[in-house]
């Protein structure tokens, strides 16, 4: 069966969607009988294309790849490629799921949770990979799809395409999750790595992962815990269907670790990792994020590197971990192509 | 909706089975419009029951609790109590779900295929957590369901409900599973673990794990690796569309390992695990059971004590590993549920 998708924002995660939805349209039609047809895409920075019969994906990899616009798209009539904010895009398109794929505002959630809103408001199911709707709106926005018969998925704000929510609703469902732990924050978990199995002080470490591109220039929202706390917050609301707000959590990150701290750890048989906890206690959700430290047979001890990994406390199966990547343009473009799918399912 | 269940087999997977569905009845019924109502069990050393109305799971657990038999359910007319081969009772029931939960055979996956093999043909979806039926007749089994138009599923057979086949199908969906190596036993886990960091020779750490009821008192199934076997030739079957043998595979176990060569293989900074593996190259899978050193940055190393993990190398997801229990009364009986509650999904 055909779904007609339309893509808000067509950056990393957008393209690493477009290139799976393209090289494995042949798989994912004799395994799932699905089949994409991307009908319109609005960006900011790219611009936009509404073409009801579908958009050729290679012709608009190959435009961005070459640094040029959706304008330049070609044979296409003016009125297709005539700039477009996301929320006349909603209007204008006859797509049924729309990918929100723009950056996080983690103060406001906005514009993504407007246009979240919209596409729900006029009968589209939304997945996004977006943290900010998710940690600062997830009820209101999960009650608004509920009430109109959509689904609003969020597969890829936590851990990327690792599939934590289709673990806890398909694989787990008929177990009550009643704590998760988990390093969700690869750039962190990469510096402690290096410091650790490196003997690298904190600042090299982190000059490291600037230098490879683990880490922003600015690294304050990673190394400070900023984005594990969007991911805790986003994990309680889900599984524990909490309402936490991201300054009701207490927040530390690793930038006051030093080498000495994490040798001292080692000698002891402990390991320093950055850790975002969420428990259901008497109906209440007790959260935070702050660096711990764990011992060797943690399943989380383990996780080295960018990895990412979460381990969920359930009443049937104990502790359940799940280890993969936590970010990647083809990782968080999965993400969003496993949340289609499971619209597609249903 | 209600699903009407049948059992075959009611030790301590089937016991499991019916406490989850009893303890979790409302739960199930408020998330998933889940409703079970056990109609037939029949089990060789326990008796049948076959009771259209549904049977009370509390009088059920209490009679073989207190080691009596089916056939003094209160009330039962003779004809509801009287012994049934399992083949007699899949004609009798009007279950649409059979759960198949004897013992493995695993030369010749009977008599669990047969039963299973009449259960589909006379219309009902089958789950089980056998390892037999799964390991020797995987295709043949699943062509039938499939021509019925029914579901063959399998959760339980590998790392109890640890969900490797839900993760593959749900999660994942949509990535090409290349390759897979696991922790599939967690009898030879615990041996290799106490091992390691409590300096133990082979034999007393074997014998501590059959004092502590991980391990049988022939210990051969475990410690030479045909159980990790049996589950790397299911996960080929059902993975990558094998048809392995269990006798095509090359299979070492543990007996051999001695506390000297743990420890050296420690100093030089690796772990000694039996290591389940099984790839795909060019069409043909390769698989082995073999311990192995692992590098302590590999997810696999940190898994301890009788803990179970699965590795899945993929092609857009790269590396996931899941971690969980490998056996046990409710982990098992949940697995039996989570494919229930994958049939009444579709």
């Amino acid at each position: 069966m055909e779904q007609k998708i339309g893509l808000i924002g067509c950056g990393t995660v957008g393209q690493g969607l477009l290139q799976i939805l393209h090289e494995k349209r042949d798989y994912l039609r004799e395994a799932f009988g699905f089949e994409a047809r991307v009908v319109a895409i609005a960006d900011k920075l790219k611009g936009s294309l509404v073409l009801p019969d579908g958009i050729d994906i290679p012709t608009v990899l190959d435009l961005l790849g070459a640094g040029k616009g959706l304008a330049e798209y070609p044979k296409a009539a003016p009125a297709q490629v005539e700039p477009l904010d996301p929320l006349d895009m909603i209007e204008r398109t006859e797509a049924a799921i729309i990918a929100e794929m723009t950056y996080t505002d983690i103060k406001t959630g906005e514009p993504a949770a407007s246009y979240i809103k919209k596409a729900l408001r006029h009968g589209k199911h939304v997945v996004t990979s977006n943290k900010g709707p998710a940690a600062l709106h997830y009820h209101e926005i999960r009650d608004l799809a509920r009430k109109n018969g959509l689904q609003f998925r969020i597969e890829g704000t936590v851990m990327s395409g690792t599939p934590v929510f289709h673990l806890a609703e398909c694989g787990l469902a008929g177990n009550a999750v009643r704590e998760v732990k988990g390093i969700l924050n690869g750039t962190t978990n990469f510096i402690l790595t290096k410091m650790e199995t490196e003997g690298m002080d904190y600042g090299p470490a982190l000059a490291l992962a600037q230098k490879l591109g683990y880490a922003e220039a600015d690294p304050t929202a990673d190394v400070e815990g900023h984005d594990a706390l969007a991911k805790v917050v986003i994990l309680s609301n889900v599984l524990f269907g909490g309402s936490l707000k991201t300054s009701d959590v207490p927040c530390q990150g690793i930038s006051s670790i030093t080498k000495a701290d994490v040798e001292a750890a080692k000698a002891e048989g402990f390991r320093y990792k950055l850790i975002g906890h969420a428990k259901i206690e008497d109906g209440a959700v007790a959260a935070s994020v702050s660096p711990r430290k764990l011992p060797l047979t943690d399943p989380l001890a383990g996780v080295m590197g960018a990895q990412n990994a979460l381990s969920l406390e359930t009443d049937l199966m104990g502790k359940v971990t799940i280890q993969g990547a936590g970010a990647g343009k083809l990782e968080t473009g999965f993400a969003i192509l496993s949340d289609i799918l499971a619209v597609h399912r249903c």
